[in-house]
């Protein structure tokens, strides 16, 4: 059952050093060290799936604290963000459309996208890139007054979502997370800041309330009706490239895409039927 | 700060459809359905480090039970097991050295390996195949007088350890597993088969017992030193290539690999110290 | 610039090899080498995609040589193959249909499976090592008068369709893949078996011709009309859960599945039309 | 061969929505989208080996020119860098080097760093990011006079060196990257610049060039000795957490961590003898 074989199988260190030689090329640009390239590893996403990457701003209470961000929500902040996701939008010709609220923002790349052949690593890190260094170069149009103290950090993850449906839940799941934040918090602050309660206090009042809860308080004890919140706060904000018609010199009409925003509902049906041509060239295909 | 730019963001269904057929090539074995090649990924396994592929029996104690193993060793089933692991050294010239116990068998490929570009799938599926399908070749061999009742099954799966030291320590948690098991085991099924215990009893018996009360069982209850147990069922199974000097015809002295069993202790120095060759070559490269 | 911080960034030798044994619990079952478990990687594969795990033959064309497999296709061997896919659906409730071919066989997996947590390795082990088992196992059954010389090897991957229409189009290649190598295999061998030419005279004759010369050398030079080979030959085998209705003693209908096979086009729409039951529940779900 | 079995293979379409469903829990900050969060996969890297992140400036040709920069080297530009690249290690403790040249930057974590569990892309997108908001942040340190005419973008990747060799040939490789460039660049830029070729003309002067060749032109035609050269465009910028001991009020010493900047030789030994507190603790553990 043993057996003899011509011997290939040892390697002495001499020779293992080779190798690490061996790639020493002869062109003029290449060095004995190049080989290390080879421990690059490829993270092509999946063909034919929607691409999502979702930055998230790293600590950024404390940043809301340090630039003193008004509470519950900030407005220059806010567009900020969204100047911020036009920007790349701008600069990306392949997402299609944004999803932001409070310190984060979804970005989605068209399915067939082939953007640094879909490579993870490349779409994740120019896109939470840009949207970083957008944020310090854009911060004086929003706050004129106001010193920025630090660099912000974002990070970034890239998901795949392999329908239209999952998709357009991805797109609910933030959504809804920003209407349950956003009551959460809107009642949190009034009960702090109008209704002097403690931070702690108002932790306590609300543990275990529902949403209607929550509209009651705000309603019965400082008179706001939810309701006429600002639709920014409430629903967060959609940035997606319209198609619009352009009349040429001579009569004839150009589609061109505009980047625009918007602060509506995005789970119900109606703006996915309004905006067909988002999503239904797509339709599992 | 909303733009206008020329529509190449949008794709119609149509258009988005022709990217299939673009697909097709003149050349004659290729059709317009070749495209779906690209949802391949590739998963090449990082460079200078160890590669071990662990394959374990899917539900053994059920093929046990229906062939009627011998409790809580069968000799004959473990050779068997050797014997599909030599096969796989035979075969695959870059496994350095293997070490099997109860259903399982971990194969460790030489560290500069480029089988198969190093590729995951390739490595681990080519290894469990040749092992399971050698199980059912070399029943007859070990079992002459049994039938085989149903082919077995195996995973496995690649795992890497980047240093010498992690890859020793890796097989010393197998090892140290095998006696873990092989005590228990052992002391199970005197207590059952001799003491006349249910199973439910004999481990309700050695709950929480440790190694030392397990050995206390044994030796006067039964009679047995566990020292004295066979090594093959206490250590588990190493095969590697060894280096043995073959004499020439001309006087003088070839160096040849033999695949060689044992079943000593790889947890110490001393069976590296003996086989320097094996893992020397590596170190720190 | 500079700055000062307390020194919490240095490891000493002693502290990094303290990790190790840090990991060493004091549970009984658990060493201080199990740490080397951390270094497993998960490889979950995206939900709601189709998994396809493609089982390929290593080296069969020595395998069929040494076993004398009749030229260009030997139906014992095909139906062997097709016989450990069965096993396979036998075995893996979760394959909803297997396409097979040469040495080849593809297993598509329910879209939703959690089988193994759909993490890779373990599906594609699994199925490899079962098939390749099989195959061993049931070859006397196959070839009786035939001894099995050494086991066979089979590699396999994981592949994912997100969509119907991805996986359908990767079934279309496979099938078509089919046509054109056995009107090749059998023009070829023909040429050879028949027509007196070496392999090497055979290859120049096919070498730059159509599908319509094939068919007419075969027809012209020796009376095979091309459409009359077996559908087993020409298209490959469609293993499937068939939905059968099973009446019970009760008066009502129970609604079974039966492992069924054929050789039918799948293609085109028609297999798929009269099966709506295999892929409609996962229409762009 | 074929088997009846109880149905549980089919789903039909309305059961399998349900799915989408059943993940609503009823905790009120859960809603029925949340199983979205299942498509998101594990991206951690192999314990125990050298993290490397590289950033790099996207399109930086034309930021540069766009912004005037000097050629062959900026100084302020790569004070810019090195600013950024301290900014980097003074937030993330867990790196212990980092390597800059030209519109590059590598950040090496420590080994055994366990930050955010070592999952690749919360490395590189916090470091890209961090990275690339510094460059605006402190960009009028270093240009008080000039405008910042829009965002730069960076792109990060993560690599993987199990060894210290392995490290050191890939510091190795980007010194002798940024050599041979600065090499190139210097003499290129005086021979468009002070010699009054044109770009092409340049170019194919240098063509096929080696460094001696290169070394020649700058003396004879310009006067310059290239080892003159300021060693931050020869060697490029290593920063490190440097160990200096500091007395502290009662006579004992403290040992801390300083962020040093240097540009010496990284290729040879000298460097790492002179600093073995960085790599020797790590020593084919």
């Amino acid at each position: 059952m043993l057996m003899l074989k011509v011997l290939k199988t040892f390697t002495t260190a001499a020779q293992f050093q080779c190798k690490r030689a061996l790639c020493a090329s002869g062109a003029m640009s290449h060095s004995k060290y190049e080989y290390v390239r080879q421990y690059e590893s490829d993270d092509k996403l999946l063909p034919n799936c929607w691409i999502v990457i979702r930055i998230d701003g790293k600590a950024f209470h404390k940043f809301s604290d340090v630039h003193q961000f008004q509470k519950p929500n900030d407005k220059p902040a806010l567009d900020l963000m969204n100047r911020c996701a036009e920007r790349v939008l701008d600069q990306f010709r392949d997402v299609l459309l944004a999803y932001g609220q409070s310190d984060e923002y979804s970005f989605v790349f068209r399915k067939d996208t082939v953007l640094y052949n879909r490579r993870a690593s490349k779409l994740m890190t120019n896109i939470v890139s840009q949207f970083g260094s957008s944020y310090v170069f854009y911060w004086k149009d929003f706050f004129p007054e106001k010193q920025l103290k630090f660099p912000p950090v974002f990070d970034a993850r890239a998901v795949l979502y392999p329908t239209n449906l999952t998709l357009r839940d991805y797109l609910s799941w933030r959504q809804v997370d920003c209407h349950i934040n956003n009551l959460y918090n809107t009642t949190f602050w009034n009960l702090v800041l109008k209704g002097g309660l403690t931070n702690q206090q108002a932790q306590e009042k609300l543990k275990g309330t529902f949403a209607a809860d929550k509209n009651e308080i705000l309603f019965s004890q400082f008179g706001i009706n939810y309701n006429n919140e600002r639709d920014q706060f409430k629903k967060g904000t959609t940035i997606y490239r319209e198609r619009v018609e352009v009349p040429m010199e001579n009569g004839q009409i150009k589609i061109r895409s505009k980047i625009t925003a918007t602060h509506c509902d995005i789970i119900g049906d109606g703006f996915w039927e309004d905006h067909t041509y988002l999503l239904d060239p797509y339709k599992d295909a």
